[in-house]
């Protein structure tokens, strides 16, 4: 079949609307029509180059929501008609990793995913003339139809709307994950929130839900702290006004018995190494934990020294907020049916395909928390 | 009174043996006779010159055991005659750190004990000319009399012979507390021990107790490698004769289903930063968890790339191996004594406090794993 996509064809470049070739769902695999995608730094990442492992020419877009068309071979798990969000972490509960019962990071079809194609070694897409168009983390939800292996996809409820449930499919998922998941936060903890865009305020408000007694957001920009504010924020800081982000973070957390200072727990989400140390250091001696969510530039090294992890604190990382895609994402989508998590006011913006350029402007010029295409 | 010590005059030089005046126990602290202490890389960490911290005049020496001989007003858990461990990490069981139950870091006396004083700001050793003699590590166990702080002090059981439970005051409880307490090793775990000197054989030995399935040991010298055998050791690495160390590791652990590869849990025990970024990315994508052990040189930092974390490793540090003193380790010296866990092999030499300096120059050879001085 034909269907319209948003085609990054060199590093660099814009991305270009075209008509491209689609083949139908092999073994395994389940044809969807993307509704709607949001935009991520993360496909801004690959789409400007910055990305050492990008592929191109690729149809990129991670973020989807979408129903699902027609199902390949074997395939018992999915039907058309099906509403499904694509997964780029996939869940297909037994590789080794699946089964450890201690990761959600799935390796079934990780080698031919981190080459743009699919688990036989081949893309789906192709130019019209002929060309292969690689896939994009196993997702390329900025095309109207794309296929996807049957383990890539969660199948949601048929009441959620498609322009809001899309960013459950990684931002909200990577944001309120880390802190449920990967951080384990409990009721009355203290945490500090480093960068506050699209992933910062989930981690916002996953704190909130987790009972959280102190929640600092720390960004660079004073206008950033309105919309945290209504996520669940209760102090802020701009390391720009302060002398040492550390020790204020530190300073605002001694209470009490407490001299000591530190927030029980820290997430990074700006993908600056430098940010990452200051989220460690600001954690409280004995039982800090950190967390990494951004993704950071090619080659760039987080450091510290050893003796903060000797005193006691945890450095983590988490991807897709250590949600198991097929098992998680439908319950976050539950919670965002019964009112539990906020989504509206994140979608800042709405495209057209043909506008997709314009949503990366955004992005850069910080005007958009998230801007999300429609088909 | 007077009691003989081997006092560091001044960084980088051999110890001296001298009588010292020692003053009694003030209020909550305690007057004990030591019998057998250990020499620790930390004491020669210190004595050498390498420690930034260090304070001169000290003496040294916080791997001791000994006996009560007189308790200062108001001291409640101890009285003359008890069998006691110094403790370095005391446990007062009322700072913050104490009441969180998530630390063994008890901070109570962590100001004084930082500048080589007694909590109220004094020392109790003098030269014989007046002039005061820092207390080190809030132990200075090489001097036959010490006082110390009710809560750094361990009560223990009356059978344990001294020259074997005082390494429990500082290696023993270090190596297999960092397994235990710290890592959470479970049953059926593959793990990777970097150094196996006298920390070293003890992680060795807790992975043993912990049930781990593969304990992999690395160091440098092959001859390392008996010792460590009969402590439970069933692999063993010179990453001198292979082409990478982590890729050899991650190798030896691919098994079945599991073609990924890497240990669940890794320790440093060597102090090296580069060493500690091998122990952390040797560890299995999606759960390993590295616990630096080791004391790096003033000013070391260790570094990796965060996708290390971001794909599901935890980076973690231990002191004390995570132990409570009073609590745990009197439940160390039960395990001692009934055969649970192993020192006798481990104490290679033994001297009289005359010897010291000999003790430090076995160190630095290589030819012992513990040197013990008894009095």
């Amino acid at each position: 079949m034909r269907t319209k996509a948003a085609v990054a064809l060199e590093a660099g470049k814009p991305l270009e609307i075209m008509e491209v070739e689609l083949e139908g769902p092999k073994a395994g695999e389940v044809l969807v029509e993307i509704k709607a995608t949001g935009l991520c730094h993360t496909d801004e990442f690959t789409r400007s180059g910055d990305d050492p492992e990008g592929i191109f020419p690729a149809i990129l877009g991670h973020e989807g929501a979408g129903v699902v068309m027609e199902v390949g071979e074997g395939v018992t798990t999915l039907k058309p008609g099906d509403h499904v969000i694509p997964l780029y972490t996939p869940e297909c509960r037994e590789c080794a990793s699946c089964l450890s019962g201690k990761t959600n990071l799935c390796t079934a079809i990780r080698n031919t995913q981190g080459q743009g194609l699919m688990p036989d070694g081949t893309t789906r897409f192709k130019m019209l003339d002929g060309t292969p168009i690689h896939h994009y983390m196993g997702c390329s939800t900025f095309a109207n139809h794309t296929v996807m292996p049957e383990i890539a996809l969660a199948k949601v409820r048929d009441d959620a709307p498609f322009d809001k449930i899309c960013y459950i499919g990684c931002g909200v998922t990577t944001g309120i994950g880390a802190v449920i998941n990967t951080a384990g936060v409990e009721i009355g903890s203290t945490a500090a929130v480093f960068g506050l865009g699209g992933i910062g305020l989930n981690v916002i408000q996953g704190l909130r839900m987790a009972g959280c007694d102190m929640i600092i957001g720390v960004d660079l920009n004073d206008d950033k702290a309105e919309m945290a504010k209504k996520f669940g924020m209760t102090h802020f800081v701009n390391p720009t006004k302060v002398e040492n982000t550390v020790q204020e973070i530190v300073n605002m957390t001694k209470k009490g018995n407490d001299q000591i200072g530190g927030v029980d727990y820290s997430f990074d989400a700006t993908g600056n190494v430098k940010v990452m140390r200051d989220a460690l250091e600001c954690s409280h001696r004995g039982w800090g934990c950190s967390v990494i969510i951004g993704v950071a530039p090619a080659g760039a090294e987080i450091s510290t020294r050893p003796f903060q992890l000797v005193t006691g604190r945890v450095w983590k990382g988490t991807a897709f907020g250590g949600a198991k895609g097929r098992t998680d994402v439908p319950k976050f989508v539950d919670w965002y049916m019964d009112g539990k998590i906020e989504i509206d006011p994140m979608i800042t913006h709405k495209l057209k395909l043909e506008e997709i350029n314009h949503g990366f402007e955004l992005m850069h010029e910080g005007k958009s928390i998230r801007a999300v295409v429609e088909f």
